[in-house]
């Protein structure tokens, strides 16, 4: 039988990961961890919400612990989900959970962390939620405890949503925005090669594009892959991890060369 | 029966970390270890002490292996400490070890490690003890060799002591210093609340108090947590991860917003 | 009996490693994974194949995954390679694993990976073969799926090959350069401490060396470790880490002070 699997990823620093591992192997020995990352960008709900929803699908069924939470200790709630795939994912109602539910088949159950017989045994702060609910929380889940024992019942319609930018196609144009910019400097953009594909009824390996970034205006090729252009040129492509449209450079990086950040508008039309 | 656990801690870069997981799976395949983290600063024996002594009470019972060793191949010793709790403590003899043991229910046994049938057994090399005398070591205490046949047993008060910085009471104020920064750029001070707490005879939410560092002088609220005002805004809170007295920003950095290093100084008096 | 046991290195950020983690554990639960490194230099095929050179040796018999791959996609070839210790590598054919493959005893056989049913059973992509070929073939390999299943056998003369660059000995000096930088800024030279002691007949603490860098000179000790000198101080030593000659400074960056950078050009003679 397959050990209990989670996954793991937050913005968190120094030994908070591994102090949250601690508790969840304290609770459950046997649990298989693979942290999925914590350099996720510091109180960034979206780009966390971004890679949780890049990774799961690759991920074997299990618990998905993921917190970044600035509003930890306020009002929001703590919450388990139940995804359709099998999976749960636990962490807070912030909307950090939502496309991670929603790509795992959608949401099947809801229920608000408010059974404290699940959390850790100790005094729970009012700062480190991680440690002192969610981790312990997801440890018990992983064991075999039902989600509907996490705590109340809450209505799906009801937890904090949260949408990734939409592209627009209009003018013979894409306009669309910088989604998530990766370690290498790869820039996903909003939307999916198709949207590209719309405005010129194909799109072929070496179809030239004008991309509009600020005032200028570059010239950039589709291509399949990285290796298809000369190290240091730019190229329009699918990006494989993140799924969807994206701007590179061959062996550079493209938010540093074109001065690209978080939600920087990007108008794209045939060259 | 659980599986072997281990922790490790050390400021190693590139494959150490793993070189070192290696020799112990090369002795002990069934361990689980836990990466406390190898991000502490490099050469930074306190700051290394103060994140052992903050994760190992959240860890499982087990050895705990920390490796920041400036004095590596000198006359420093390596060591192994049994503490109270139960748990192992395997590295150098430089202070690193001695507030987690202390926090662990204090040393019942310490050991030197001069028994060379625990080491790697090739050459061990003057410059890599991590890989070449700690790990090994450590992976045979976790298979359950006594710590006693680590070594010599020496005096625990012959062990080289290691104190954080302590606060101080007077003329109505809190005087303290940086004890710790963490990767958000929050700021542990030395001391607890009831520091602060005794300044007043009482430590409520919205409580004011002025910050002096430096120069500079601030006005500070007292709040259970970052969400309690508005992000940027500084806050005096108890810091869950670190136990202890903190000063944040929401969704920020004290840290830069202060210019805080470790050892700056801090006033604090009720405003 | 021991759980099959990985290790995984490559230039990957944000969720990739773990994404291709849990590809392997979908195929092969009970999987052992030490990551060597996610942090080897960005498209540095060098580098990363000194790093795998650096740390196999201390590893477990096992299979050994390497990613750094800024052909991916192009005509080069995803390989595996057996050596004769009994591991596997598995990674591109750019020269990545070559080191590695020597260093455990040398090619016993080598193969194209072209065989789909070891692949990712979903559409393959032409940016992430890490995720959708080398990680499957890593897990089958791993379950035990021989490597002649993999693909066509191909003539290990035929693999691209890696060479570190080598020193020489000439006019009583030795012209050596930097190989690699590692975390703490110590410099690793092309060549062993063999090649400084051919240089006087012998090799004792506190010999001296004149050290040529650009158009200054340098007189610096050749110690046993790094607390052999003042903290600041320079040495030369055997680096037991990256198994041969290096210059460091006790408790800095050598790589820092001294302005080195890959390939730099290093002269030492006697002083």
């Amino acid at each position: 039988m397959a050990r209990p699997f989670l996954t793991f990823l937050s913005d968190f620093g120094d030994t908070a990961p591994a102090t949250c591992r601690g508790v969840i192997w304290s609770i459950l020995p046997e649990a298989l961890i693979n942290d999925l990352t914590h350099g996720s960008r510091q109180f960034g709900i979206r780009d966390a919400a971004f890679l949780l929803w890049s990774s799961v699908p690759y991920q074997p069924v299990g618990v998905h612990l993921a917190v970044v939470d600035p509003g930890v200790g306020t009002e929001r709630r703590p919450i388990a989900i139940q995804a359709a795939r099998g999976d749960h994912l636990v962490g807070p109602d912030n909307g950090l959970l939502m496309p991670a539910a929603e790509r795992l088949g959608g949401i099947v159950a809801a229920h608000a962390l408010d059974n404290r017989a699940l959390w850790r045994a100790e005094a729970v702060s009012e700062t480190f939620h991680g440690r002192d609910i969610f981790a312990p929380v997801a440890a018990h889940i992983a064991a075999g405890t039902p989600i509907a024992e996490a705590g109340n019942q809450i209505d799906p319609d009801g937890l904090v949503p949260l949408r990734f930018p939409e592209p627009v196609v209009a003018d013979g144009a894409l306009h669309t925005s910088v989604l998530f910019i990766d370690a290498f400097g790869n820039c996903r953009l909003a939307g999916q090669p198709a949207d590209l594909a719309s405005l010129r009824q194909r799109l072929h390996p070496d179809d030239r594009f004008s991309v509009r970034i600020g005032e200028s205006s570059l010239d950039v090729p589709w291509q399949p892959t990285f290796g298809a252009v000369a190290p240091g040129e730019l190229l329009l492509y699918e990006d494989a991890d993140y799924a969807g449209l994206a701007i590179g450079v061959n062996q550079g990086s493209a938010a540093a060369r074109l001065g690209l950040v978080h939600d920087a508008p990007v108008v794209i039309e045939p060259a």
